[in-house]
């Protein structure tokens, strides 16, 4: 059984996925490549090779882990937590830790093997978000899960250890810290002002233009003010929600058009980054509340963290994120 | 002029570096590689090709920027921050920001190009340490200045650029986030049970003995019980003491032989691998505090850190701290 421990300092908590690999020999000191060619257990016809499908969809009536599917979560082959058992909450002397309970789940996006998720149909990413929602609304009934957090590993240098297009679903029994950290400053400033400020943030920026991607009716591109990272860019959108997963029908439609919109930008103007992709909402007993707005966080890999970001959560960034919207902007999609 | 930026949202602060790399085609799609063989702006011969020394060890009586030093402190020749101006704080709606003001400095460790710093003589690792000191409390006397932070980058990936050793040393008009945290995590701790929890957790360490990887007279060497990164080592003073530079004298020296101890074993065990160093130590106008205790904390590089983690910081860790410490504490060193 994994292991979730607290730092008792900073109050970070740390998974011990102690079922992956571990010894010094299996730290392989070449990067990692993404297979290419030869087998891969998420295309047609090698259903079997994954863990039981959890949810599929499919138009032909076939059963269950077979091919026909458009769409395929399966857990993952190798959790880093557990699905089974009770949290265990306990101490050690001055430290905390509780058992890896649980969820941790592949969203497989396409048969397709080397698409990426801007060249598929917008039907196609459309009904990518719709499975993520199904896993939320599923995984939300366990009441032992306070977080469920879904993010897209993309490239090598994206920490992608398979090429076919999927993304992650990790179910936490706690609020990571970096997500209640957004939240509380959310919550702050709504106390003082009694506005959400993502939405003020929303207003700001569509009147100043100047870190503006694009825009549709449901959905706002941006670069963030303070972006970590070169080309660090944020989708929003425009009513305020807290959860992704209680948005109206036709955002799902609109978010997809805003996700391909976004890489098919960055695959022109960055020449295909590796990058990875989040998306931020609401702890699950807090959704539905007036200060926090779910969005998505999208970061190439173009730069090398090094010591002084892991030192000090403190980012050196030699992009002005107006510079980075005006190259996205102008980009011909 | 660099741009300090604050996320308003969770209050983080980014270096936006304007006089650095920045439009799309600048950020190769290859890993920089380290300089092996060619010209190196920080060997003998070459004192003219980096700005003029600030400080610099010399026992042969010449006069600065030519050879025979032992260790030489340079501006960084492609500052993150700039040393000259006022911080210029102001708003911008709901933003803020402030200049970027500040000084970015290169610690050359030694004269010989190839050797790493397990491979120095302990004498020269402790002039490394006093050259720390004497830069910090030199730029201490700024009173713009609100931390010290200095680190070392080894290898490729850990974000090193050139082969050289070499440290580096950042001072900011701000106290990072990450620093902040920690520090008011220990102080919390402090106001509960009126004890430092550095020095309750070396205690506790040094009785189980299972993190513990080795120890002198005056630093205890763990794997911290939550550690992020498979590996990951602290090493600890083992008197309370809340800033590097107010350590005593005979402090430097067995800091010294630490650090080696460390890294040779780190060397053995993990077959020489990229890592980051970086000092822990109090914010300026804090020095001399009951609740925090400075450390250094050092990672080896050997996973990918990918959407997961930067979405939540939250941690995977594959290795459990008290196998690490087994495998570093029987290497023969």
């Amino acid at each position: 059984m994994p292991e979730l421990r607290k730092d008792p300092i900073t109050g970070r908590w740390v998974i011990i996925a102690t079922d992956r690999a571990r010894r010094p020999s299996d730290f392989s000191h070449e990067p990692e490549k993404v297979k290419s060619g030869g087998f891969c257990p998420f295309c047609y016809g090698n259903e079997t090779k994954t863990p039981p499908e959890i949810l599929a969809y499919r138009g032909n009536g076939e059963g269950p882990n077979t091919p026909g599917w458009t769409v395929r979560v399966v857990p993952n082959k190798f959790p880093a937590l557990g699905i089974e058992g009770d949290l265990g909450r306990q101490g050690d002397g001055l430290f905390d830790k509780m058992n890896g309970v649980g969820a941790h789940e592949v969203i497989i996006e396409t048969p397709e093997h080397s698409k990426t998720l801007a060249q598929l149909p917008n039907k196609q990413v459309e009904d990518i978000l719709w499975a993520f929602r199904d896993r939320m609304v599923d995984l939300k009934k366990d009441r032992r899960f306070r977080y469920i957090l879904i993010f897209k590993n993309h490239g090598e240098a994206g920490g992608a250890s398979l090429e076919h297009p999927h993304s992650q679903l990790i179910a936490l029994p706690i609020v990571p810290k970096r997500v209640r950290e957004e939240v509380d400053g959310a919550k702050q400033y709504y106390q003082l002002k009694e506005r959400c400020i993502f939405c003020d943030m929303i207003r700001q920026e569509m009147e100043s233009k100047i870190r503006v991607v694009n825009e549709n009716t449901d959905f706002l591109t941006i670069e963030p003010y303070a972006p970590r990272f070169p080309f660090e860019t944020w989708i929003l959108p425009k009513s305020h929600e807290s959860s992704f997963e209680n948005s109206q029908t036709h955002t799902y439609e609109n978010l997809a058009k805003s996700i391909r919109d976004l890489l098919m930008r960055v695959e022109k103007v960055l020449v295909s980054p590796a990058y990875n992709m989040v998306i931020h909402t609401s702890p699950l007993f807090e959704a539905g509340n007036d200060h926090y707005h779910w969005h998505i966080e999208m970061m190439p890999r173009l730069t090398r963290i090094a010591g002084f970001e892991w030192g000090t959560g403190f980012y050196i960034n030699p992009t002005p994120p107006e510079e980075a919207a005006q190259y996205l902007r102008e980009a011909e999609v």
